[in-house]
Formats: C-alpha cells, sequence, structure tokens
C-alpha cells in the first residue's frame, strides 16, 4: 500500500452558487493528491509527460457526504491499495474540520503522447510496484 | 423512464495539457445535460433555487473511454431510468464525432438553503414523478 | 471592421459563492465570441493549431458593471476594430436580459508550438486582412 | 502601500491544450493573492461574507509575459499602492521559476448580499486605512 496526505485551501473561485464547493472541483484536489502520491515514492509526472507518457482518468468516483466551504483547509488521502497493473486505482478520502467530506476512487492507464493505451515506461513501473511492495 | 438530449461544444478552456477535455469538465457537462432533463418536463431549476430548494450531487462516476478535443460537437444524453424516490438518480451518455466519448451517472438529493436534506418540493415531485409514469 | 455575436447560457458551474458568475469566467466567454469571430471570417482555429500556431492572450481588459446569473442567456460581441498587424485587439461587449454586463478587450500574438512569437501565418494574415478592409 | 507574497503551485487542471496555464486562471490566482494580503493586515473575508459584504471584481487587467506551466511555484504579489477609498485597487505580479509571468490589477467595490454598492464596513475601513497608513 502506498498513502500519502497533502491539503488545499479552498479557493473562492472554486464555489458555487450553493455557497459551497463545486462538485467538481473535487476531481481536482484528487489529481492534485494522486500527482502528490507519485511524488512521494519519487515519481514525477511532468517528467513522465515531458518522456512522452501521461496517465489519463478511465474511472472516476465519488460520494459527497458533507460541503467544502471557501477558506477551508482540505485534507486530501490518496491511496493505492491494489497492487499496480495495467490499471492503476487510486482511492481517496476528503477531510476538513474534523469532517469526511467525500470518499472515492479513480483508475488509470498509461498512454502514449497520441493517447493510445501503452505499457507503463519500465522505470516507472519499477519504482511504483517497488514502492507498493516495500509498504505492505 | 425520462430522456433528454443536448449538446455542448468544447471550449479552448475546457482542454488541458493532454490536448483532450480535462476531465473534471465532463461533470458539468452531465449537469448541463441533467438541468435540460429537467426542464424537459416542465421543472425550472433556477425557480427551484428561488424557492428554497437545491438538487446536490450526492454520488458522480465517470467511465471515460474516449476524449474530447476542442471545438469537437459533444452530444449529451441525459436518462432518469429509476423512478426517482429520496434520491434521484440520472445516467449520462456523451458522445462526438459518432463515438462514444463516456458513461456516467450522479445521484442527487434535495436540500434546503442551509444544506440539509429535505422532502422534495410537492409540485415538483409530482411533475417529476408524473413525467417518469407517463414515459414508462 | 469585423464584428460578430454568439451566446452562451450561463452553467451552474460558472456560478460563485457570491450566486453570480465567478468574474474570470467572462474571459472564457470572450474566447467563445472571439473564435466565432474568427470563423465567421472562414478561418478555423483548431486547424491554424493543427498547422502549428497558436494565438495566446498577450492583454486581458474587463470592466463589470452587473452580474450574469444561472441559467442567463449571454449575448458576446467581439469586434476587431484596429487593423491587425503584429498584434490582434478583439474587443468585446457581454450582455443579458438587455443590460450591459462587461466591456473589454483581449490582444493577442501568433506563437509556434514553441510559444515563441512569430508572425501570422501568411494565408491567415491575408484572410484577416481581407475581412477586416472589406468591412470598413 | 500594503504588500504581500503567497505562492501557488499549478495544477493540472490549470492548463490548456497550448501546454501552458490557462490564461483565466491566472485571475484565480490574483485572487488568492488578494485574500492572502487581506488576511495579512487582520480582516477575514470570509467573516466579511458573513457579515454581509461582498468585495467583487469591478475592473480586471492583465498583462502576459510569459507562460505557466504545470507544477510550477509561482510566487504572487499583491500590493495595494493606491489609498483605498470607495474603490480599492490591487496590483499583482506573478513570478515563476525567477522570471516574471505577468502584471496585472484589480478594482473592487464593497457591495451587500443584494449586490448593491454600499460603503465600506467601519470597522473593516478602519483596518485597512490604518494598515496602509502605517506601512507608508
Amino acid at each position: 500500500m502506498i498513502e500519502t496526505q497533502t491539503s488545499v485551501r479552498v479557493r473562492f473561485s472554486e464555489t458555487d452558487a450553493m455557497g459551497i464547493v463545486y462538485h467538481a472541483n473535487y476531481l481536482a484536489w484528487c489529481e492534485v493528491a494522486r500527482l502528490a502520491l507519485i511524488e512521494s515514492i519519487g515519481l514525477n509526472y511532468r517528467k513522465m509527460n515531458d518522456e512522452g507518457f501521461h496517465l489519463p482518468v478511465v474511472e472516476a468516483h465519488l460520494n459527497y457526504k458533507y460541503p467544502a466551504k471557501y477558506d477551508d483547509i482540505v485534507v486530501l488521502t490518496a491511496r493505492i491499495a491494489e497492487r499496480p497493473s495495467v490499471r492503476i486505482k487510486v482511492e481517496y478520502e476528503i477531510r476538513a474540520n474534523g469532517k469526511l467530506l467525500a470518499t472515492g476512487h479513480t483508475v488509470h492507464v498509461f498512454v502514449n503522447l497520441q493517447g493510445m493505451p501503452v505499457k507503463p515506461p519500465k522505470e516507472t513501473a519499477k519504482i511504483l510496484l517497488g514502492a507498493f511492495d516495500s509498504k505492505k
């Protein structure tokens, strides 16, 4: 298992006319958390992009329990709990003010710059699986 | 069953550095489709808001199959296939250039202006169920 | 002078916790209007991109007079009133419900895929100046 | 003069198909910087909202010199250099990797919850002017 925590502070631009954070923005936060997770094991997404790989979302799921509001400090937990294969599943818990706001997951596959699914770059796969296996 | 179709044209602001539409934006499109669905049966979301009700997303799910690109005409199908109760489930199909880009669903509950779950406003529930039952 | 009108309907995702459209979204609308303007004279921005050119914003200015709200039909006027040179200035008027919501302008230069400023592609310049001069 | 610095790290969601940060997102960053500025002198925008005041943007201007990219650490300087009156002008400098990316300003007026322009709340005005005058 690989897990990391990061946080964002809610921006006014992220709110909507219900006075709470617009639901789609949680996906952008999940991405912030996911890229922090990747970074925490020594990978760098920008470098991965420069080498010709992307890791797009092929599935996204969110359960919203309690709204976030402007200026909240939102704590994001991202976790890889299933051994990565061609598909990488990342799970999320989103909290603020001691409350669980949302849970969810995304699923990813590696693609090349033309958007075609490809095998994970070797070095990346090695680091990812190494980190996963060492933290069981 | 209630179903409606609407379309959006991809804005440059909706793209990301992968050269495709950023995945979170599909949720905003689903909302456009959902509100068109609501409108198609004679309800008006803005009026509902003015009367003190919101219909936030409590669950969202998307499967991404093929990316949308800048300037694509995206056809959105929204469908209520399960009889609405306290929870309303809306299903989506997102297409462009004859291809299925994504499928998904959202689940909603009525809340008041304080964000507390409430029963659907009576008139709204009547119109919604009437439309659902008449189109089986 | 080249001028065109287009419209957008305000999405819930474009609102903020003030209950009105978030101010930054007007820039995305200006872009919708600008690309409609470009298209109205027979140019195609997507094709321009494919040929290796972008037309980024180097200056943006907006004066906000009256807010747009969810579900408003917003009418966007885009206008090139100064003969395009290396810099292209586009002016905007944004209206809804018979009211002037905002005015503004953006300034653009052509860049290549590496982001370096370049001369306008010849054919594009010809079409653009031809349209401008024919509609004085 | 009042001045403060804050920083954001570019999110993938903030990029566009040019591979750089979408220009409208700079306005959201300016807001982050502006609210940090307000906070630095002991005011709290969320509390201001709760008391019935908003401080919307009535004018926005940006000059873009160099693009920000995914994962850049962007340093935002916000400054009130003109004594606040009914209008408050905030100036910005946006930097990354030692380069000046953009400069700009926004102008604000206080409005009530109905969006009507009002005098600044007394206590707020006192704190704001006190801070401005003490740091000349």
